[in-house]
């Protein structure tokens, strides 16, 4: 049966099959590591009881760096069953020359193209999440993309204010939400504010519950300064920026500890009072996670319509094309994508 | 035989023990956990094969959280003996009553003046090393402690400016030295500086050298902003501040990379790579090592004329008095100081 793209998916299409439409994954950066993750994701999807998910993106840069079956698709429906034998593919219009590990701007918008197509799949309904590859930002940049970073063009495509979705980092006992993002540090106080705090906790205590099924999650809120300011002989962000906020959210009903010491949040201990650690700053809560989930942990974006997760790593031009690359993170991103969207079912 | 404190200890005075001086541990807050810490490392001593110690402070503090042995001493020369039945102590004026949890004006002058006289132990070489037990800033700061930490107040009393000693982070596989400490992190960006950047790793490489017998140290040197700065992108302190000191500390033949993006360098493989991470602010240095090695930490001093190093924790007066308190980091930091000790001394 033929179905336009963006069609959503009918369960009745599936009589057998699983009662959630595939995942989209764009394959990111043609020269970067991203195709060669998928693959290998797909190489292993049983062991790892993957939902099926189809890729999105240029043949070529598949083929460039894994020999194992690759199927073109016309429509995510198909995805489902091609996905028992090979990894099911939605073309984008095609980049030209690939060389894995050499990036170039022909690359960067095949990239774009292939992650616009996912949002708006995933939007339809045709596809139930959206995974996305890593991309070159410094790429992009120079064929014009003007925002921070995939989050940020995401939420834009979505019609979602970017102060209303939140950067949520992943891991298989941890996760943690910067507030402020892509921001040089020495902007991050300007940045800060308590609407921003309130806003962006109040949207991962929805997306836990929602996504994560967890009715009543629990929030610690990070301080800013060392010692979360030592009662203000260390800063006074914490008094007179974070504490109104938590307060705000305790008032709301929400459970919300903090402002908390940022250095002594994150030991097994810790980590267990809490279902997602509020941080105010990038890496504030990318050094926890990337210490102990290097290879992986999960960037997934909370606040949208959609579902997004990514792997939390770059594109690796240095090991692109190499076979030397982990599909860790991007086993975990499609693990925790079909995780999500089974959540949002109620399935 | 009787000899003044203060008088550097003879090896001929120990014909059958170790060649080097004890070591000098102060209680801390006779309120806080430090007592008991200190008094449960010794009871372990055998265990961990800890160098001879004595304890400075008031008895009391001891004898309300522990009832094993403790022996007064009236001279570090006695610690040795005295060290293999009981816990050897130098007393300090008494603090009047002391309330396990309950940290009082009297007891912080007390924990001041335990400092004090083991600084001057450790100068004089009567103690071949200085072991700080927690103490309460607040309380410290209510008699007119006008030092950001005991950090700096110890670099003063050794003569050393602040700007010349470094506060390492101590873990078993991993080393962490903020530039920039007790600081509000709106101050950190006005205070960071090529010059102290190149000033404070000079300082951790001659430590590395003389204090860890490490011959050529590898120092890594953390970005400020996300991703390093992105290339300029999410900041300039990298290219303008940063750079510049690694290069001319690799001019001056140290082996030195960075800056590098600060989420990616403390994951296993990322430590494997390096002798001290240099970190621009505090959060940046104790965040990884407290993730990892929460109970565990060391802080230590570099710089000093004199060897210290203190558990990476506080006073922890909520659980003061209870016996729960973990003797682990204590143990460490007495060990540690043991080890850099027969470093300096080539033994």
């Amino acid at each position: 049966m033929e179905m336009a793209v963006g069609e959503a998916i009918r369960e009745a299409d599936y009589p057998d099959g699983p009662p959630l439409a595939p995942l989209a994954v764009s394959l990111g950066d043609p020269a970067g590591i991203g195709p060669e993750v998928i693959a290998k994701a797909w190489a292993i999807r049983r062991a790892h009881r993957l939902h099926p998910f189809f890729a999105i993106g240029d043949r070529r840069s598949i083929t460039a760096v894994w020999d194992g079956p690759v199927e073109t698709i016309s429509h995510p429906s198909e995805a489902p069953e091609v996905f028992e034998t090979a990894l099911p593919l939605l073309r984008v219009d095609d980049p030209g020359e690939i060389t894995p590990g050499t990036p170039n701007l022909a690359g960067a918008r095949c990239a774009l193209d292939s992650v616009e197509m996912a949002v708006g799949l995933a939007r339809s309904g045709a596809a139930s999440a959206l995974v996305t590859g890593p991309v070159a930002k410094s790429q992009l940049y120079a064929i014009g993309f003007d925002h921070p970073g995939q989050t940020e063009f995401v939420a834009e495509r979505c019609g979602v204010a970017a102060e209303n979705v939140a950067m949520m980092l992943v891991g298989p006992d941890l996760r943690t939400v910067p507030i402020t993002i892509h921001q040089p540090l020495g902007k991050v106080i300007q940045t800060l504010n308590s609407e921003l705090i309130v806003s962006r906790a109040r949207t991962v205590a929805r997306a836990l519950i929602r996504d994560f099924a967890i009715p009543q999650p629990r929030l610690a809120v990070a301080g800013l300064n060392p010692h979360a300011g030592e009662g203000g002989s260390l800063g006074r962000e914490e008094i007179e920026v974070i504490a109104p906020a938590v307060a705000q959210l305790q008032a709301e009903g929400l459970h919300v500890t903090g402002p908390l010491s940022a250095d002594t949040m994150f030991h097994p201990a810790a980590r267990a009072q809490y279902d997602a650690a509020i941080c105010m700053y990038h890496d504030q809560a990318l050094i926890p996670l990337k210490t102990l989930y290097f290879d992986s942990g999960v960037n997934m974006t909370v606040g949208l319509p959609i579902l997004r997760t990514s792997p939390d790593h770059g594109t690796a031009f240095g090991i692109a094309g190499k076979g030397a690359a982990s599909p860790r993170a991007m086993i975990a991103a499609i693990a925790l994508a079909g995780d999500c969207a089974r959540a949002r079912a109620g399935v």
